[in-house]
C-alpha cells in the first residue's frame, strides 16, 4: 500500500542564541568563539531553557505538541483523523509516562495505538519507518510522527565551560532544542508526495559508541559518572562514509541513479559536517535541503525542519532523498519521496 | 501474512527476594510484612543490584542479552537468522546508545533494522505488535523481540522506608528485575504456534497518569522532584475495567466467545491484583497462565514469563488470549495465539 507525506510542521523554543551570547554567558575568550566558527560551524541554536534565569520555559511535551498542531494544521487534518502516533526523542519528559502520551492527550488524540522510539540523530527516521510500515499493513489511515528533542535536563549552566576538554565543549554547541512532526497517510492527499522507501540499520558490532547519553534515577543520582560524552573524532571520521553507503543503499533499492535524484537531505550533525557531507554524497546536480546553520543540531526532530523547508518546493515528478547517521551505537538511516504526477 | 510465536526465553538476576527479608533489610516490622502479604501478594522478586553489597550485578543489556540467547536457543535460530531487533523497557542503560543496540552488538546481530520501544507494563505487547506488523510487511522474516526492565536506577537502599508513605512502599514491592524475549518468524516453525493479533491503544485523554517515573540529567540531578509516584487507587480502580474492556475488544475482532478461550494470559500488577483481575475476566473455562508471584512485577519482562509457561502447553488448536495494561498514562494492550493444526 502506498503511504504519503502529508506535511510537516515545527517549532523552536525561544529566541536564536548565536556564539557571542555563548562565549559571554560563559566567559569565554574570542579565539573560543573563532574555533568554534571554523570548526563547527552551527552559528545559532535554541534552548527550552531561559539562559538568563536558568528556567525551563518549554517541556519536550510542550514542543511536541506545538509540532503536532501544526503538522495537522498544515495537513488541513484534525486530531480525530489520527489514528496512529508515532514519535522518537532521546529526552522524553519522564520514563513514564512516555511523552508521545502525554501529547496524546494534549492534542486531544485518545483511543489510538502510540509508540515511542528511544532514539537519537536517526529517530525521526525510525519514526517514519515505523509509521510507514503499520500504515502500509492497512490497519491505519492517518499517522502523526514526531520528532523532539531538549537538553534542559543536560544544559548545566554552572559548570564553567573554559574547563572542560574540547569534546564536552562541543557537545554544548552542537545541539539545540526544537520538534517536528509530519502527517502520514495512506490516501494521496494535497501534495501527492509519497513516502516510496525508509530503511534503518543498526551497524554497531564491534564498535565503540560515538556518544553516549546517560540519565540518574532517584537512587544514583549523585553517582560521579559523566552525563554525556561525545568521541568527535569517531564521528568525524565515521558519518561521512556511512552517509554515502546510505545513499547507495537507497538509490539502488530505489533503482534510481544519481542524476535522478532533485533533492538531496544530508545529516545534519554540524554546518561544517553538513557540508563535508553533501560534497562526498556526489549528487551534484541535487539540490541540497538543510538547516543546521538555523536551527542548530535538534536531534530527533531534524529531518522534519528539512521536509519542511522541501515540502513547498516540491514539483510532480521531482524525487528527493534523505538520510540521516546516529553515532551513538552507528545507524544508518535513509528515506526517498516522490511528488507523484498530477 | 501470518506471523508465528517460534520460543519465548526469560532472566531473572539474583536470587528471590522474600517479604521477610526486606523487612529485615529496610528494618520494617511483621505488621509490614502481613500488610504486604494481605494487600499486594507478591512473595517474590529479583534485583539486579546485590541488596547486601549495593553493587550493581547486572546492567540491562545484561539482562536483556540472555533472555535474547535463551530465546534464540528455544527457537533453534542464530543470531545471523535475526533480521529484526524490537525491545521494550521504561529503564534503559543510558539514553543513547538505546540499549537495544548494545545488545545487537552483544548477540552478534548486525546491519539489521533495531527499535527500543520507552514503555512501561504494555511494553512487551507493544514491542509484539510493532514485530508482528513489520514482519508482515514482507521485508523481515525474523524478530527477536525483547523485554527488560530494572529498577537499580531507582532502587534505594539507604532510604528509611518507614518514613516513607503507603504508595511509595507499595512500589517498592511491586516491582523486580528481568528479561523476557521471543522469536517471531513468517514461517511456520516447530510450534506452530500463530500470533494472530496484537492491539495497543493509549486511552489516557483528560485522566491524570496513575504512575510518573522521573529520570535525572546531568544538570537537574539534585533537582527536589520524587523520582517515581504511583496513584495506587487510581490503578486498584481503573485497571480491572481496562482489562475486561481489551479482552472484550480482542474476542470481539477474533470472533471467538470466551468459551473458546483455552488459556488467558492476565495483566501481572501485584498477586492479589492479578487474581481480582482474573476473575473479572470472567473466562473460567480458560486455564490462568499467571507468574507474578513467582517473579514479582518486572514490567516490559513479564508476558514473556508468562509466554514461556504457556508454550509447551498448547496443543493444536488451543486458543490464548494475553492482557497487559500500563497505568502510567493508561493503555490498553492484548495479544492472541493460536496453535494450528499440525
Amino acid at each position: 500500500m502506498s503511504v504519503y507525506l502529508h506535511s510537516a510542521g515545527t517549532v523552536l523554543p525561544g529566541p536564536p542564541i548565536d556564539i557571542a551570547s555563548l562565549a559571554e554567558k560563559f566567559d569565554l575568550p574570542s579565539v573560543w568563539e573563532q574555533w568554534v566558527e571554523s570548526f563547527i560551524d552551527n552559528p545559532y541554536r535554541h534552548y527550552s531553557v531561559d539562559l538568563d534565569s536558568g528556567k525551563l520555559r518549554f517541556s519536550l511535551a510542550d514542543l511536541a505538541t506545538t509540532a503536532g498542531e501544526r503538522a495537522l494544521a498544515a495537513a488541513g487534518a484534525a486530531p480525530a483523523d489520527v489514528d496512529l502516533l508515532v514519535m522518537g526523542t532521546s529526552s522524553p519528559d519522564m520514563l513514564m509516562p512516555a511523552t508521545v502520551n502525554v501529547v496524546a492527550d494534549r492534542l486531544g488524540i485518545d483511543d489510538v495505538a502510540t509508540y515511542q522510539l528511544q532514539s537519537g540523530c536517526t529517530g525521526a527516521v525510525q519514526a517514519l519507518d515505523v509509521a510507514r510500515r503499520l500504515l502500509g499493513s492497512g490497519e491505519h489511515r492517518t499517522a502523526l510522527v514526531i520528532g523532539a528533542d531538549s537538553c534542559a535536563k543536560h544544559l548545566d549552566l554552572s559548570v564553567d565551560v573554559r574547563s572542560l576538554p574540547p569534546d564536552q565543549q562541543v557537545n554544548g554547541v552542537l545541539f539545540g532544542d526544537g520538534a517536528g512532526a509530519a502527517v502520514l497517510g495512506v490516501e494521496r492527499g494535497a501534495h501527492g508526495v509519497e513516502l516510496l522507501r525508509t530503511r534503518v540499520r543498526c551497524v554497531g558490532r564491534g564498535r565503540e559508541p560515538g556518544q553516549t547519553l546517560n540519565w540518574f534515577g532517584g537512587a544514583d543520582r549523585h553517582a560521579d559518572r559523566p552525563a554525556a560524552v561525545e568521541d568527535y573524532k569517531a564521528v568525524q571520521d565515521a558519518v561521512p562514509p556511512l552517509a554515502v553507503q546510505t545513499l547507495d543503499e537507497m538509490l539502488d533499492a530505489l533503482n534510481w541513479d544519481r542524476g535522478e535524484v532533485d533533492y538531496v537531505l544530508p545529516p545534519q550533525l554540524s554546518g561544517r559536517m553538513t557540508d563535508e557531507i553533501h560534497a562526498r554524497l556526489d549528487v551534484p546536480d541535487a539540490q541540497e535541503v538543510s538547516c543546521v546553520r538555523e536551527t542548530g543540531n535538534t536531534g530527533n526532530a531534524l529531518p522534519f525542519f528539512q521536509l519542511e523547508r522541501l515540502l513547498p518546493r516540491m514539483i510532480a515528478g521531482d524525487r528527493a532523498v534523505g538520510v540521516a547517521i546516529e553515532s551513538s551505537k552507528w545507524i544508518k538511516a535513509g528515506y526517498a519521496l516522490e511528488k507523484v504526477d498530477a
